[in-house]
């Protein structure tokens, strides 16, 4: 199959990309190196089946224009910016890099034929529920423009589907970790403490607790329902995550025990939040997912502690 | 107060400019005429409380450059493509004018520091729902470009409510019919029964049933909302409506009977929609903006009887 990965050489994008290469895939990866990296992608500019276009893909005509005589069996869009802290300093970043990235792939869709779509949300369409996030939740207002962009994309996306006739899968992703992350609290902390091993400074109160999932068991659940299990006409939304959550302090101190520092003072900034726009606290109902055949492998603690040992070995 | 009204030169926009100025506010109307017409706004030039722009609102920079020594207290979002047959041809007009105008309007209010919006919503925005609609009703899967660019519009204004501390209310509104009515099923009938007064077309079989609220009495709840009972931060949602609705073959009937045309013929296009992406039938749940005090004086029938004698007489 001929596939479109936009935001390939990004954090997830190059897990996927291997994974549909592996598969004997022809594979198409649009990046324009915001978040993504050349280095990630290095490793695949020998395989033939392989081609990358540096493409800003919020600029919808220059997009569609370069890819018009490209057709897709399916179109995996990863491209966003995914730096919810930086888009709260700057609406224009959710605003291009996150909602116009849809716009473009939709249009590109439309245009060239293209029926399949998969589709990466987020937990933060939800914005600030305190009960268990079910995927037909209703009263959904998003705090951050980065929230905002994906629930705006993905209203798009239900008229484009519906008009269109496409087929596709949305996953709202909780917070994604493992090998090549390029930001978030795990980074940060070995960051900081790379700077200053005797102290630590943790955004908020420390209570902070989410799901963390580990990026190999996303790319698991991806590929069963875009290339297992047959997309079907119409849109299937799921919450894709793991059922335990981890704390702020908790990852702390993973971070402290696998990278080997000690008696290392924290320094709470105090709050309930991390930043403006972060919503605190959220777990997913996940019966849909679990029903439909797929369960994570490794719990949000197992995924944290992984990837901090990825990093210490890299 | 110092009022901006966008799309004030439209159907819905002229009557709200009008009661504004009434109640001695000062007045600034932003429109293109992309839907409204100059002769709308005529009657209001010699107005010294009345300013009117003739500016593209989807085009962000321009927008806010031209108004950036304004700075309003509140901001009546009206400015969009309401047909939504035409934007079902194509997804580029209800991008640039439902969507891009309220991404222009969110940025003007950000940078001038505006903190009072009202935003002209949609019963689109449900989607194909069968049951009766809630403001807090979850899954909505918007199935027109319209109702998508409404909701994706929505989901952007709760983020930047959230991020600068607006005080929001949004209407989601059902058919609006009255005077100076544009398009819409009244309207095509009237200019279809003068080309020939002996056949009807009609799209679909006839049984599409909506509710039709009168235009001045949609003004009546607007102002009440924003200017009477005060505005508070954060975001209220109203579904604004009437509890009865009108299905197209009574619309017909009521047409007919008003402009004295005996014996027409009708012939139904069949399907049980007017076009692809049209919502056949739907009603709101009114328990809301009933309970907060307001309810609509006319019925859906007794606003088409009253916007034919209009046209009737006009």
């Amino acid at each position: 199959m001929k596939i479109l990965v936009t935001g390939g050489a990004g954090f997830i994008g190059t897990h996927l990309v291997r994974e549909l290469l592996n598969r004997k895939n022809e594979v198409v990866v649009v990046d324009n190196f915001t978040l993504g990296h050349q280095e990630n992608v290095d490793c695949f500019k020998d395989n033939s089946n392989y081609k990358f276009y540096n493409i800003d893909i919020a600029k919808t005509e220059e997009f569609c224009d370069k890819l018009k005589d490209e057709k897709f069996d399916i179109v995996y869009h990863l491209a966003a910016n995914s730096d919810i802290q930086k888009g709260g300093r700057n609406p224009e970043v959710d605003y291009n890099d996150t909602f116009m990235t849809t716009r473009s792939v939709l249009e590109l869709m439309r245009r060239n034929g293209c029926k399949n779509l998969f589709f990466s949300s987020t937990s933060a369409v939800y914005g600030e529920k305190t009960e268990l996030l079910t995927e037909t939740a209703g009263d959904l207002k998003p705090i951050s423009y980065y929230g905002a962009a994906k629930l705006a994309s993905e209203s798009f996306i239900d008229s484009y589907t519906y008009m269109n006739d496409f087929n596709t899968v949305i996953f709202r992703f909780p917070n994604v970790i493992g090998p090549n992350l390029t930001h978030g609290v795990i980074y940060d902390f070995t960051r900081k403490l790379q700077n200053n091993p005797n102290e630590l400074e943790i955004l908020g109160d420390g209570s902070q607790t989410k799901p963390y999932i580990y990026v190999l068991d996303l790319i698991d659940a991806i590929i069963k329902f875009t290339l297992e299990i047959p997309m079907k006409q119409g849109i299937e939304i799921y919450n894709a995550g793991v059922e335990t959550a981890t704390n702020v302090t908790t990852i702390a101190n993973i971070v402290c025990e696998e990278l080997g520092y000690k008696n290392v003072k924290y320094n709470y900034t105090g709050g309930n939040v991390g930043w403006k726009g972060d919503v605190p606290k959220f777990q997913y109902d996940l019966t849909k997912i679990h029903n439909a055949g797929w369960t994570a492998s490794k719990t949000s603690d197992e995924a944290v502690r992984e990837t901090v040992r990825y990093i210490k070995e890299h």
